[in-house]
């Protein structure tokens, strides 16, 4: 499963998607579900697998996971080929191994432990697996919309978000949306020789710099008139909360290597990561990057840049933001192009439902720890739309750890952690079962 | 020759600079010339070969040429393969057509025309080919240096340069030197999910163009303190000389496809790319540049940045002023390095001296066209140290087109231009065997 390179962005890895998806339908078929089948949109498809021996007067448990993976190069740094799984200190390492294929498979084990064992579930359970989270799932909101009778259930469990430490596991019940997007600028129609025309051109580089370097006032909020127009303030109560769950500077440091910490000085660094929107570059190109000199004035420069959104902010409206302040503030020496390239709203769900109540206690019994419920900066948009458009709670019980490096180099997952995973997934179908109804 | 992939800057092409040195000696040999040799330096090597015929009461030419090539690929945007030569149109396309295997070749191939049609040349000619001009010659001063017997000559002679169009050739008496630059920001130890810790990590990315966002002041002259401290002012002299051949905006926009120009406003566009410094970015990375989104706050960003020097700048010295200015900005909440890549030095030649003014006659019988005297944008190191080294005249004699697309895509050379070059080449031995001793 951690061999296929399912890159969801890449469109030369697309045959890659399609064999995981192969992959899963065949392993979720060989444990005896119903229905499976690898189900066809307008990107990548869907793998779908049903379980209902437990009867129509059981609630029934939506499992939503994505076997779709973030790009890995060796030459960012890892220590492995990343699609090539190692086992080393008690953990496996390959892309994919937390965020999500590691994760998506403690569900399809709690449910295979029930049914190699008991003979039965405690539920019943659909198993709804997408190949594009990791490109802001374009097409899982009108999957959803077209099979509402196939999917229907009681509740959506999640399992692709992460805990602090071991011992102290974390209930998700916010997440961060999205606007991505990217900016290219345009100067001289080829790469000019910087000796013959440097002096009179305005550097398509230099003129991307001069314009991400004005998407930040300075005291480290964000200048784009109107970003932040549609944030729900946080209430006092809200931020006692998010206190409880601190991070320190200290933390902070220690787990990313970072030689100072950076933001929004109104606000504590949790709020910030999690609480508060943010943009970043999340990429640069420009000209020559090879070994060695090169004496060119680029033909153009460009940036991946992303937006994480809270509260009330509509990714629509903040590309719409961003690309206008963008426009308004490149020069008339070159031209510039921005480009959406994916969204994703974001959510909230309240933790005192029964669903998410629950959850504690599985996590109780079968991790060994209370959890806490926190916010988390991530996104996946999805989340916002199943809330939406199921009418039923979605609750986010992450089972990996913040320290995972997942979109990183050297992404791993615990095994004890994925056994511990498993075992509160079992509990979870049992303490569901006995919810009043 | 123009098969040959000889990059000098990057190390995986070393093998096709050596194959390209040999090349070369193999032809000169076949030519008859005397102790041809590829010499080793602490770099790429050295290909030399003389032919002294002439006898000791006429004078010595050294003829100067670079058998290196800066980096081609197809993604930049060739129509055809940059090392597989096509011709169309009466121009060959290949990366280094004109600079500087094309032109190299002129003075080969005046050389041979002597020798197999009159059995002689009028003067002695030695021919010194190096193979690291386009990462600015680190080991040709040496060589120089240490084989200053074996270089002696009464004039050194490079094409390496180009005209605006080819009735009106160009002779250069200036270049401008270079300090190249490679700038790298830290942050995080390795990539981070920006959804986990976007808001409060200090993007490097972000850091990187903040940081070179400040290199220029609004009025685009750079804000380096001390940058223009040894620059010798323009006379009025100089700059009306260099106005009579003036660089128009439209000339500018039809050449490069720029929306505008750019620049410091109180010198002339010519004045600008030739007789002025400048402060260009060659590079740009960070992150993700592939398809599709990649959510990171990258570890890293980096640029590559030249500046071409004039007048007294030492480069060395704009090395430091470089260094500190960019550490002296560069927040606490990462980390910056500051690498010299290479350095050269700018040169001035009086246009007064006789082998100069033998040089405009020869363009005048063997070009056909009265050649001006300019100031070249670009730099070719060496010249200064030619110069300095040996003391002899060096004339720029150029026979390439500034649109022949050198460092750029789709480069190309007239065939029209390379025969009358020659032709030139021819007549320039005959004047200089003519100049009283």
């Amino acid at each position: 499963m951690l061999r296929i390179p399912s890159l969801s962005g890449d469109p030369a890895h697309a045959g890659d998607i399609r064999r995981m998806a192969g992959w899963l339908a065949q392993h979720m078929q060989s444990l005896g579900l119903d229905k499976v089948a690898v189900m066809p949109t307008a990107g990548h498809p869907v793998v779908y697998g049903e379980w209902m021996g437990a009867g129509p007067d059981k609630p029934t448990v939506l499992v939503y996971g994505h076997y779709d993976v973030v790009p890995a190069l060796m030459e960012d740094g890892w220590n492995t080929d990343p699609f090539e799984p190692v086992v080393k200190d008690g953990k496996v390492y390959a892309r994919g191994a937390t965020d999500d294929k590691g994760q998506l498979f403690i569900h399809v084990k709690a449910l295979e432990s029930y049914l190699k064992t008991a003979g039965a579930a405690p539920v019943n359970v659909k198993l709804l697996l997408e190949g594009e989270e990791e490109v802001s799932s374009p097409n899982l909101k009108p999957f959803i919309v077209e099979h509402l009778d196939l999917l229907r259930a009681d509740v959506c469990v999640i399992s692709d978000s992460s805990m602090r430490v071991v011992e102290e596991p974390a209930i998700t019940h916010s997440l961060r949306g999205m606007t991505y997007i990217e900016v290219e600028v345009h100067g001289p129609t080829d790469d000019l020789h910087s000796g013959f025309w440097g002096g009179a051109t305005h550097n398509p580089a230099l003129a991307l710099v001069e314009i991400l370097g004005k998407l930040y006032n300075a005291d480290n909020t964000i200048a784009v008139p109107g970003f932040y127009d549609d944030v729900v303030p946080l209430t006092q109560a809200e931020r006692e909360m998010i206190a409880k769950n601190p991070l320190t500077e200290a933390q902070f440091k220690q787990a990313t290597g970072v030689p100072g910490l950076w933001g929004d000085d109104n606000y504590t660094i949790r709020e910030r990561v999690s609480a508060r929107p943010t943009l970043d570059i999340n990429g640069l190109w420009s000209g020559w990057s090879g070994p060695g000199p090169k004496t060119i004035i680029p033909a153009k420069a460009g940036a991946k840049i992303s937006s994480r959104l809270v509260g009330n902010q509509d990714p629509h409206k903040i590309f719409d933001l961003l690309k206008s302040y963008i426009e308004s503030i490149t020069p008339p020496t070159v031209t510039v192009e921005v480009r959406l390239l994916t969204t994703g709203k974001p959510a909230l769900i309240p933790f005192d439902l029964p669903e998410m109540q629950a959850a504690s206690r599985a996590y109780e019994k079968g991790w060994g720890a209370t959890p806490v419920f926190t916010r988390g900066g991530g996104s996946i948009p999805i989340v916002a739309d199943i809330y939406d458009l199921m009418q039923i709670p979605v609750v986010m019980m992450g089972y990996g750890l913040d320290s995972d490096g997942l979109h990183a180099p050297n992404e791993h997952y615990s095994l004890g952690m994925f056994q511990r995973g498993i075992e509160t997934a079992i509990v979870y179908l049992d303490e569901l079962a006995h919810l009043p109804r």
